[in-house]
């Protein structure tokens, strides 16, 4: 043990303290090196519970994080982090990583406001290597590490080679990226030799994973037992330091008559290792030294099977295996429940997508691995044979709808904003500039609250606005969402997006069905008063999105001085109403735009709209966007509030720019 | 052969009508469907000579065409497009596909301005089910054609289910989306049976294929001959027809038995067939008939062998086989040389990368498959053991990078700004969100003459320019790209991208090495004459990129009506230069913004800061920007003269800003 780790701990902090007599003793990795197979045992299991202990008072993704206790402490145990490299693909099971490298004391604090977050972050701790968050990053990133440590030796003797492991589950594999960091390993030069992947096997992503590639993983699992310890010695007979050479060699032959799998990854280049039960310390303790021991390695997949939510009965028994909870009670499992509230913007899109697609049998629908979080699974219920998860994959996602439309069917590609970044280019190319009407819904618009920068869905209206042709819809609130949703099954002209934030609608009264809206066409909310702002030709506030809850708010404070501003919803980013643009540039001094989306978007194009009218020279213009940064996780109220997008920062601004009209109109 | 269709092609517009009797009757492939085999394979070598002399008179992808040809003429024989649908993936070996539908009138004018387009393009036939030119697209596509007919056909008895079939080179096949696309084929269900994957396998997309599946189709390649006839038929008959199946069953066994490989495709569900001879139409006819006739298929790969640049001496023997050529002599080959003329920005670029990295061991270069036209074939000569190509894999190219940079290296990403949309997610979430030093290079920005709308940059300031921390540089001409390049190697504080156009420089004197430049910082051109526009304020126009030449042909235009305009350099399209902006803003009526990107950009940045100052109320601000259309392929200059942007455009925009200005005060 450390003392000076051990001292760096205050105990008042950490509510378990005593619990656990030797996770109490180990602060950083290095205080578990000594620790014998035995004792990494009792520390997982310490461990475990602590983790289901600080998730259930902060809620987060439990089930990944308990499936990989076993290997984090094999992996800190094994390698001499943080030099050595451990990369966490998605970063959302590294819960017990945190635990082990110094971030116990504040683990109480995931995902909440100034806490750790929820993912990793290299600004968080050197044990984090690389951030993570979107899936399928880390054999990219872990080559990136391998190649340059090597060059780095190269040009320099006293440079130490170290190892990169990247830890990377059977759904995230699935992704292209993923393939194209794997067909690259072996040829990436002799730094590569340094890599290991370990696939970590549980059968279950967020959903249930999908295509052939899991497929063939369960084929992998099926055709065989477990290796035994023998074999797995064997199987890396070539890479074992000499001593151990002889003896292993015999079980090799033997092992390799046994292992009919695996083949897929070897003919990528890699050196195949596995199945190995990932939860059994007692194999991955020595498999992982025989691996970071070998010399002259090329690239090694050691593929483990997991079990997500392993050893906490509630999360097992589970249908998503506790993929992501709510605070709940640790002896029950129970999850503490959202107070009743409106529905979800996720659900109203749902209901109306299924009410629609069940009159309408060319309605399509498209996830990549979020049946549940874009509310499509209900919509697979309903019309099992037109719903398509193609699992994290978000290119094919698209260009597989775009693929549909040519063919007269009416897709629907449901991806979060964050997440179509990684489609953009089949967005560009495969969908808009041959102009057809795939349907974007995109869910997770705008700031997101726990889940970070890494989530938030801050930059779609600038990737998608700048496209030509095509079609972009926001609603304000959850009425408008139905209507939208019932637009974009009707809208055949094009490609069209509907963007709608995470989290709750407004609890409105919603009609049976959606109705048709004009497109390009926004609306009214309220018309300046008679009296308000006359003297200095009034304020006009132009929304698009739900940020028209909190601009209504600003028009209250601004009324009671006066001020009440013609309020409109422009419910398109894309294309713009441009009368109704001109005609609150003609009729008032000020007008604001307000978007929760960053700049160089809709307040742009309005913008740019006025300036080729002339408009421009003749109104104060203020668009109000989110900030030129990015923000960590918090509550979204909180996180609008420091984006400077909440009801008192729009009066102010408007009553700003009207301020300096009114002085200059005195001078 | 069909008379209408015959008597749709008049004759005279093609020189070469009379030297090819064979292709003389064929209009449309439905005019060769009766034709024998050996018909057809004189028709392919009409095809060849047809395609080679329309090649030598318009420039253009010549290789991957002539290596097709009987590929081509195979799948017209055999199905029955354009019901049955046939999808290029990129597109660019496409030729011999267009003079066989209903295009050899037109083949003469590929790449002209008003001409064929150089890819497959929906608008242009009905024989081009997806318009391509990205690679690596046509999995996804045809998976999405093959699913929609089956499901119209599920809710339409009188609809008939067609075949796709899909062409995909092994360059393309290495892309992550292709794979999501194979992993996504056998899983997405039964329609996906009509669904005929040809792996066009030439062992050379546009530099020699890298990465672990390249050597693994080698491997497939060497490992055994050709399959006969015989063997195929066997290979097939699982899928034959009844009465072929007795025969033919005894042949699978014996064939099953030899065939080691495809296992890789196999276990991502495909049947796999080959390898086959792609020049062997006593082969293709036979196969693609079974393959076509087969019934309760699965996806199937055909894999076949072909030579790029077959069959024609020059292209054969050339290192490039004549990917894309310039026009030439048919006889001696020899390409047309372009005048000579200042040197290329890509040239610049290279050469002071290359000057650099001799003296800083810690600058590496990554490119996806274009080690050529980025420039940095230069590098990798200079540098090898720093040079990375990945492949046809921007997305693992980039968080490669990112990878390198956490370990103290200094990456340069060199992507086309097309190429670089299919990375950027990996540029949002792996770089810019944690602040890597990647450095991105990013040629032919703007737009791009003859590739035309699918290989424009126009998109690049907008989906970089929203992300925090992200800095952009755009150099005014070849001196400053120099200068520029010297600036990425020296910036180690963040992300930087600095974009740069296809084409020649101005042919500037260089010298030996670039100078650093201040960040975030532009420069002054000219000062507005003292006489200039005085009465009415004057006129300033800040130019973001090459667009500056002319700029300042128009601030002569306007120096001949005595309204010389001062003229600046933005150089950094991020961060602002605030205080030059603001300096402009406020000695100035008029300001111009102009740039080679999309509304939304640069000029919306400006817009944006001003009107947080309070300083776009008291200016006329002109954004000038491409407009919001895909524009078609073109000389550049005619491009930019069509998108509004060259010298008497921006002229004429800043006096109808001024005019209005002007009539205003004196009102």
């Amino acid at each position: 043990m450390s003392e000076q780790n051990t001292g760096a701990q205050p105990g008042g902090s950490v509510p378990t303290r005593g619990r656990f007599p030797l996770l109490d003793r180990v602060a950083y990795p290095e205080d578990l090196r000594n620790l014998s197979v035995e004792q990494l045992k009792q520390l997982a299991e310490e461990l475990r519970a602590e983790t289901v202990d600080a998730v259930s008072t902060t809620g987060g993704h439990l089930g990944a994080s308990l499936g990989v206790v076993e290997l984090t402490v094999a992996l800190h145990a094994v390698f001499d982090t943080p030099a050595d490299r451990v990369i966490w693909d998605v970063g959302h099971q590294a819960y017990p990583h945190k635990i082990l490298t110094g971030r116990r004391e504040r683990i109480r604090t995931l995902r909440q406001p100034g806490g750790l977050s929820g993912f990793t972050r290299r600004c968080e701790s050197e044990y984090d290597p690389f951030g993570a968050a979107h899936s399928s990053t880390s054999i990219s990133a872990g080559l990136g590490m391998a190649v340059a440590h090597h060059l780095r030796a190269e040009h320099d003797p006293a440079y130490r080679e170290r190892n990169v492991v990247a830890v990377i589950g059977d759904g995230s594999i699935s992704a292209g990226m993923a393939y194209e960091a794997m067909n690259n390993a072996s040829v990436a030069g002799p730094g590569a030799g340094r890599l290991i992947v370990v696939l970590n096997d549980n059968e279950m992503s967020i959903a249930p994973p999908v295509g052939a590639m899991s497929n063939y993983l369960s084929r992998l699992m099926s055709s065989r037992q477990f290796l035994g310890l023998r074999d797995l010695a064997g199987k890396v007979a070539r890479r074992l330091p000499e001593r151990l050479e002889r003896t292993a060699k015999k079980a090799d032959e033997y092992a390799r008559g046994m292992i009919t799998g695996g083949t897929l990854f070897e003919e990528l280049g890699f050196y195949y290792v596995g199945p190995v039960d990932g939860h059994d310390l007692n194999q991955l303790v020595p498999i992982l030294r025989n691996l970071r021991d070998a010399d002259d390695k090329g690239p090694i997949l050691l593929h483990i099977l997991t079990e997500k939510g392993r050893g906490y009965r509630p999360a097992e028994s589970a249908g998503d295996k506790y993929h992501a909870v709510a605070k709940f009670n640790v002896v029950t499992g129970e999850q503490k429940k959202a107070p009743p509230g409106p529905p979800s913007y996720t659900s109203v899109f749902s209901r109306e997508l299924v009410r629609r697609a069940k009159q309408d049998d060319t309605i399509v629908a498209v996830t990549a691995a979020m049946p549940s979080g874009t509310g499509l699974d209900a919509f697979a219920r309903a019309c099992p044979d037109r719903f398509f998860d193609v699992g994290i994959a978000e290119q094919h996602a698209v260009t597989f709808a775009a693929g549909m439309a040519t063919e007269g069917l009416r897709p629907f590609c449901a991806i979060y904003s964050t997440f179509l970044q990684r489609a953009y280019d089949q967005v560009m190319h495969d969908v808009v500039l041959q102009n057809l009407p795939v349907r974007f819904a995109i869910d997770r618009a705008g700031l997101v609250g726990a889940d970070g920068a890494t989530h938030a869905g801050a930059f779609d209206i600038n990737y998608l606005g700048c496209l030509p042709g095509m079609t972009i819809m926001a609603p304000s609130d959850e009425l408008e969402l139905l209507h939208m949703t019932a637009t974009a099954c009707a809208f055949d002209a094009g490609p069209i997006a509907l963007r709608y934030p995470r989290g709750n609608g407004l609890g409105l009264a919603l009609p049976e069905a959606g109705e048709i809206l004009e497109i390009g066409r926004g609306r009214i909310i309220r018309e300046m008063g008679r009296q308000s702002g006359r003297e200095t030709g009034g304020i006009a506030i132009l929304s698009l999105g739900t940020r028209l809850a909190e601009v209504l708010k600003a028009a209250d404070m601004l009324a009671a001085q006066g001020l009440a501003p013609t309020v409109a919803d422009a419910r398109f980013a894309k294309p713009l109403d441009t009368a109704l643009i001109e005609n609150l540039a003609r009729n008032h001094a000020v007008l604001l735009t307000i978007e929760d989306g960053a700049e160089g978007g809709f307040g742009a194009y309005v913008m740019h709209h006025l300036a080729r009218t002339g408009l421009l020279d003749t109104i104060r213009f203020r668009p109000m966007t989110l900030p030129d940064r990015f923000i960590d996780h918090n509550t979204q109220d909180a996180q609008y509030h420091q984006a400077g997008l909440d009801a008192p920062a729009i009066a102010a601004c408007a009553m700003q720019a009207l301020g300096v009209a009114a002085s200059q109109q005195t001078a």
